[in-house]
């Protein structure tokens, strides 16, 4: 088979003007970003008649490091609904260049489903990311530059400036500094060092640009007027009496919006086969909602008949978080969702399978093992029904390796079908939409027997409930545990964000992707857990409140062998070592 | 008179693809970026009947904190030329994002001669210098990492990996991190802290991204090839011998490349009156050699009869660096110079007048005063025989400001003739392309009496003078210094580059640009003075040796009322605040 770049290249590639124009789209919403790319106006949302498209989500069983092929099966399932003659478009998160140059060498989908061209999809796109750090760091160069200003003008300063005093607390600086970089020697950093003239000493860190609370603003924003308040709203730093101090107060709210003017336009891009793709922001899916933007779910309702997007992780956390999160914030309703499953993925699931970092694959994995994938099975009977609590028909999308047997694929879907889903088998990888239109068949079949979508039945918990109790519905519902267990330090949280107003927002809880609880080592469907809740953060700029239960990491580093070492270019000036 | 963003605004403004249909641009090699910028394609070169234009490099005289209007000029004598019909290109350097918001709002020119949309010009524009940041930061992430894992697997790391040990030397770190911001509490830092999973614990510093080699090295290569040419000869830092680690030996250098792939495209913009514009990279005029693009400059003389650019500071800055660095790797001359200057700018540089920032301006400058302008004049007269050096004829631009009184303007147009050089009247600021016909006719006369450029009359010193000779020839040629004073590092420093074989590379003196010394408080035409000379550095990449005569600021910080607090979005979202 050819290599993910050969595929991309040799994919015949719709000028943007082309691909919008047969979406109906005015050329005066279209920014074109060259000749394949372009950034498409939210303006265009007041005109034109809506089509009211469905929107599928796409989550998956627990992942694994084997990787399930779940953009994969979004994009394959998006040309899949066009190959039977729907209009679709697929919206996905844009790729960090962290992993491209760390580990994945590419994100962009794999083999007959990917989005192109793919080398724009993977490095910079259309600069958004880059907007939202310069965005991120300009508040922190605003804050320690106030603090220093502040501290060297003592008594003078508000008689020299005319400016009240912040009195910024610089043990309670709560801003990091991000960039969108794997870089461990960033992780634990000291600032403002050198001299009196070089700012005020103090402990920072970078995060990457994925975790900064501007990404999750970005994707939750509804327009530009709703990203200027959210900006607002943004807690960058406790003052001396421990009195939150917002990028509003520092008066660098409207500077960080104009920066990120440009970001707020999803990008649209398309598939190996052409069918439309919006690429928009990329928050984490653990301290964040993992999942794309609403301005670009709502361009592509206003588009097409299908809206296919993707949430971060296994069901236990992007798609929550899509349903509690995203949708209490957007209004907007799934009509259906699709778990992405695999056969090896369920046999590492069962607890029965050792996976080793650089070693062999375990002859289960290899080889038809019933046994194995049966006590798999478990975690995929889960996972539907936790999608089912939310009142959308589920979709059991078997991605297909070469080294399934008849016997395993069959005794996967009988177990899919046994819990209520529809379920069919996915060759996007191999085939692109061709081997996804029995997917995307029962994708239409679940999408007519949807009922129309009543908001608040689609939630796990109301506004209303206090965060603790939240927390508490999240894990014994969303979780499958016992209840939460929280440390001192919570408790105190819970109850100054209580006293502070903040009750009404949604939880987001950071916990390993790995295991439906808290521990990466407990698989298949553990139940007997408490989930230990560390402490709690508020996000006022995205509206809601994570909650931690141990330590998340927010700066990737590069491995031994990274991938940026086989990525350059060639004798004719074209990129190699991109997948 | 109307603001810079009102203007800019009712500017009518050309569609790009018609701006270069009208330069006779083949739209394969036009890559739109929004309706009004384009990505301009380097193949072009190879392309039709180059038109072989005629350079003028606009310089000034020493500047002063009043601004002499240089990029003003710049952009109004290329609307002049098109007001006198002949085809012009402006090329210019890109502004940085740091003193956007720290201290101007805004650097695209101004009044009736700016590039538009000056939005974007302000902003990210077409994201190379976040490009350029991204690099600079993996290869930083990658030095980290490797000295990491180096040290983490010992005796291990080869058998482990595969590579060869590095042994870099943390205390010998010679690539700082950066950012395009104003940020003083990245001065100094540490990184590397927080635990032996997080780095090795070294001190460290960020510079501003136009402070960066890659800023010099976008602006000095030729193509694709010779930029990813000169990324790899990159000396990242020392081994533990003393020996220079490159980004090729790190392994780094092809992703560095496929990062910048775009960013070595210029972006077309147009003026005001949609005279051409290429903006293209921005390095400092101290540590670097101040002036814009190699590749934007010739895609700009093979598209057009005029071609005018703009060099950092005054001629003994970056006038002196366009023709010792960049037309000698270039191998481009120039046909004529543009010296900018202003009554007010020549009183300043009298030494009779005491400029103190946030008092009323002297009376001097705000009345007629014929014998302070008269001493100023002297510098005036120094830098048109500093120009005249490098074998060009000179045309001083007098920027007519309210203040001036005619016989005020009179004596400088006087003092200028008599030093040998044209000199005409520009009002480009409230009049555009009309307000500078008459500097216009003056650099088209000067252009015919060019004769054909010779190269190394162009050039201060060959190639082959030792490295401090070099030093020495321009101290004593290019600011009428006595010499050089080396202090003991710096000797050592020049013999051991002698040794390594780098004494055919230029030089690059990095000294204040408010005085011809290294002494801003010498003001007119200092010549009793030796520049001290206290440490050398080696820009492999960019290919030239730079020398500090003091501390120079990489990273500048904002100040207590920073331009930032004013920039916004307004009622219907377009931006206000900048200038």
């Amino acid at each position: 088979m050819l290599s993910d770049i050969e595929i991309s290249r040799q994919s015949p590639c719709l000028p943007v003007t082309l691909l919008a124009e047969r979406l109906g789209i005015d050329p005066a919403h279209l920014s074109p970003q060259g000749h394949h790319m372009a950034k498409l106006d939210p303006a265009l949302l007041g005109q034109g008649k809506p089509r009211a498209g469905k929107l599928v989500l796409v989550s998956a069983i627990t992942p694994t490091p084997l990787g399930e092929g779940k953009t994969v099966t979004t994009i394959g399932l998006a040309m899949g609904l066009n190959k039977l003659g729907e209009s679709c478009i697929a919206t996905l998160r844009q790729p960090s260049l962290g992993p491209v140059f760390g580990v994945k060498g590419g994100a962009a989908g794999g083999g007959f489903a990917q989005v192109v061209p793919m080398e724009a999809m993977n490095l910079h796109l259309t600069g958004d990311f880059h907007a939202i750090s310069a965005a991120h760091n300009l508040a922190a160069a605003a804050l320690d530059a106030r603090l220093f200003h502040e501290r060297r003008l003592g008594d003078q300063f508000t008689a020299t400036t005319g400016l009240a005093r912040l009195e910024i607390d610089p043990a309670r600086i709560l801003w990091p500094r991000t960039l969108d970089i794997n870089d461990r020697a960033l992780r634990h950093i000291t600032v403002g060092l050198g001299g009196e003239l070089d700012g005020v000493p103090r402990a920072d860190s970078f995060v990457i640009t994925a975790a900064s609370e501007l990404m999750a603003i970005l994707a939750l924003a509804r327009d530009l007027r709703d990203l200027r308040a959210r900006i607002g709203r943004i807690q960058l730093a406790l003052n001396d009496q421990g009195e939150p101090i917002t990028a509003e107060q520092l008066e660098v709210a409207g500077a960080m919006t104009v920066l990120l003017k440009e970001a707020l336009k999803p990008t649209l891009m398309q598939t190996t086969e052409q069918t439309p793709v919006l690429v928009h922001a990329g928050p984490f899916a653990n301290i964040a909602h993992g999942n794309s933007s609403v301005i670009a779910d709502r361009l592509a309702l206003h588009l097409a008949d299908y809206v296919v997007t993707e949430a971060g992780f296994g069901s236990d956390m992007g798609l929550e978080k899509f349903f509690n999160i995203k949708c209490r914030q957007s209004g907007l309703a799934a009509d259906a969702v699709v778990l992405v499953a695999t056969v090896r993925g369920l046999k590492a699931n069962s607890g029965q399978v050792n996976l080793i970092p650089g070693q062999p694959l375990p002859a289960s994995l290899q080889q038809e093992d019933l046994p194995t994938l049966q006590l798999g099975c478990a975690n995929l009977v889960w996972h539907i029904h936790n999608a089912r609590r939310y009142g959308v028909p589920v979709v059991v999308a078997l991605n297909r390796f070469p080294s399934d047997s008849e016997a395993e694929l069959e005794m996967v879907l009988a177990a899919a079908r046994a819990a209520g889903a529809e379920a069919a088998l996915s060759q996007a990888f191999t085939q692109g939409g061709a081997g996804a239109t029995e997917l995307a068949r029962a994708v239409v079949m679940a999408c007519q027997r949807t009922k129309p979508p009543v908001g608040e039945s689609q939630r796990l918990y109301p506004d209303t409930l206090p965060l603790a109790a939240k927390l508490a519905t999240l894990v014994e519902c969303g979780y499958g545990g016992r209840g939460i267990l929280l440390s001192e330090q919570a408790k105190a949280q819970l109850a100054a964000l209580s006293a502070a107003g903040w009750d009404h927002l949604p939880v987001c809880i950071a916990k390993t992707p790995l295991s439906l609880s808290h521990n990466p080592s407990l698989k298949g469907v553990p139940t007997d857990f408490e989930l230990p809740i560390r402490s709690l953060t508020l996000c006022a700029g995205a509206g809601f409140v994570y909650a931690l239960t141990g330590p998340v990491m927010t700066m990737p580093g590069l491995g031994t062998l990274p991938a940026y070492r086989h990525i350059d270019i060639d004798e004719s000036g074209d990129i190699v070592g991109l997948s």
